[in-house]
């Protein structure tokens, strides 16, 4: 099978992790972990016409798909290291899978991270990613926002959301926007160094990444926390001439609740602020403070807390204060 | 969404493993694995029209997913320890997937393995899984094979291929004969103490699973180790009156190459026979020899060996010692 030679002369060319001691080829790959190191473990699955145009470059696939798994290991503060990728494939083009493995052998290399196995077959264009990383310091958790905590979100976001729905015929953006736009919904960039900067410091109380929308994935902290949180709009980085082709209820939604973002959302202590504006200069990554944690509820609204089915409360407000609706947080899977 | 609701009544129940610091809810579930132990790590991706019936009953589909892959981690010779599971799902039905969780944490539970994460999304009813397993002693790869060693099966083969030619019309076995191989079929056994017995022991040099066919992973296991072999195709087990039901060409072809069998395939040296012969008492697990390694060719033919591209010859003979030649060794992924 042709496909097996295109992987095997990347496999050949690729640097040797000495923690793998038996990669592709037998019923199962054997790594030997480090020692008393936390071993981070996710798994994704994306789908053709759902999670990817099914005429998308294999190039820009093989990232995507790759950047997304790297993100999750990225919002645990670990370090990737191993990668088992399954493909069912409706048609086997050998360019096709040349420029695909070419890509994806790249982005595992310019990640350190090592392909030690999965699976190919017929069928309906799915692929699945399992990737391990290992902790470096404390893992970062959703469950650990703390009262008083400021709410971070790395790089920019919406871009993902508005090159998408200039895809679906919903806007209209120059070229030079969109392009921006596209460039950020078909080339994440994964936040791995942050993530890891953030638990080896232990400047984070919680994390993740942002996948499905930012308020929902805030409120996953939220809810694993137990807490509330504010959330200020028009702090929220995007693209600084996107707004202005855009309505207020579109730009809210793509940059509130558009996900594909992939920058990491976390939570710090007010006392960490300088440690991590230190790192945002080091890595020339931005970082903004866009809200607050409270272990109160924002909306004036008392209501009782009960401590067995907790309801988190997400007050969202523009820069005049006034209250942010949005029809939905985020991306759901069976929409 | 209903699904996970299943899901967290389910994972509520399950036994508590110290060893998964962090399971299901998380950007990634987060392990600590046993220190200077392999970890084996295997993906497979099943697809709905391709590896199982698209009306197949959701408890056997959550079962012989994880057997497939159960059996993955027994032909390394490693305990089963963590499972993701992505699925795709092209509807929702409650009933359905509360019977497919309950088998699923059910067969989980029955081999000490326990669900760690995955993910699930509207799609064309895939599902993958990524299992990893701990060594518990050297892990049984397929390049070891040596001059001399014996070539041994588990159980039985050729029902499950059997069962699937009655379903496509092609055979017509009496419903008894069937049944026991739609068992066969639906319910294989992972011989996941097998396993581990071979090599906490160190007996086997050589191990695989028969996923896609005797025969075509035998030659993995040749391939890997550069030898040859002879397999006496009347003294592998099968179903003992399925035989008299089918023609030469089909009983062969279902033995040799029709796969889905899950079986343990291993060589061992001639002098491990009895305590090979121990376990399969012990277990209460036929365990057979089959067939003989070589460091030279079966075939009269001698030819000139190209160690840069070794090709692996199997003789196959009947009773009387005539060759059994076969159509196709196995199951081909991209057919």
């Amino acid at each position: 099978m042709k496909e097996f030679e295109f992987i095997h002369r990347f496999l050949s060319e690729v640097p040797i992790d000495r923690q793998v001691l038996l990669g592709i080829g037998d019923d199962a790959a054997v790594v030997m972990p480090t020692a008393q190191h936390g071993l981070c473990i996710s798994s994704d699955m994306l789908v053709a016409g759902r999670h990817f145009f099914p005429d998308v470059a294999p190039e820009d696939l093989a990232y995507k798909i790759l950047a997304v798994n790297l993100s999750d290991i990225a919002a645990m503060g670990a370090r990737p290291k191993w990668v088992l990728l399954s493909a069912a494939l409706s048609q086997l083009e050998e360019k096709w899978i040349e420029a695909f493995c070419k890509s994806l052998f790249a982005t595992l290399a310019e990640y350190g991270a090592t392909l030690i196995g999965g699976d190919t077959t017929r069928g309906p264009d799915v692929f699945n990613i399992t990737i391990l990383g290992e902790a470096v310091g404390k893992v970062l958790q959703r469950n650990h926002a703390e009262d008083g905590d400021d709410i971070w979100v790395s790089g920019r976001v919406g871009l993902a959301a508005a090159a998408l729905h200039q895809h679906f015929g919903d806007i209209c953006l120059p070229d030079e926007v969109f392009l921006a736009c596209e460039q950020a919904r078909l080339r994440p960039t994964p936040r791995v160094a942050l993530g890891q900067e953030l638990a080896k410091y232990n400047l984070a109380n919680a994390a993740q990444d942002i996948s499905d929308g930012l308020a929902q994935d805030l409120c996953h902290i939220l809810t694993a926390s137990q807490k509330h949180a504010i959330l200020y709009a028009d702090a929220i980085p995007s693209l600084p001439n996107l707004r202005q082709y855009l309505t207020d209820v579109d730009y809210y939604r793509y940059v509130l609740a558009g996900g594909d973002d992939y920058e990491l959302l976390f939570t710090a202590k007010p006392e960490s602020a300088k440690a991590i504006e230190d790192i945002a200069q080091k890595h020339q990554l931005p970082l903004t403070r866009i809200g607050k944690i409270s272990a109160q509820s924002f909306d004036k609204v008392s209501r009782e807390e009960d401590s067995e089915n907790f309801v988190a409360d997400l007050r969202i407000e523009n820069a005049v204060g006034e209250p942010i609706i949005l029809q939905t947080l985020g991306f759901d899977h069976f929409e």
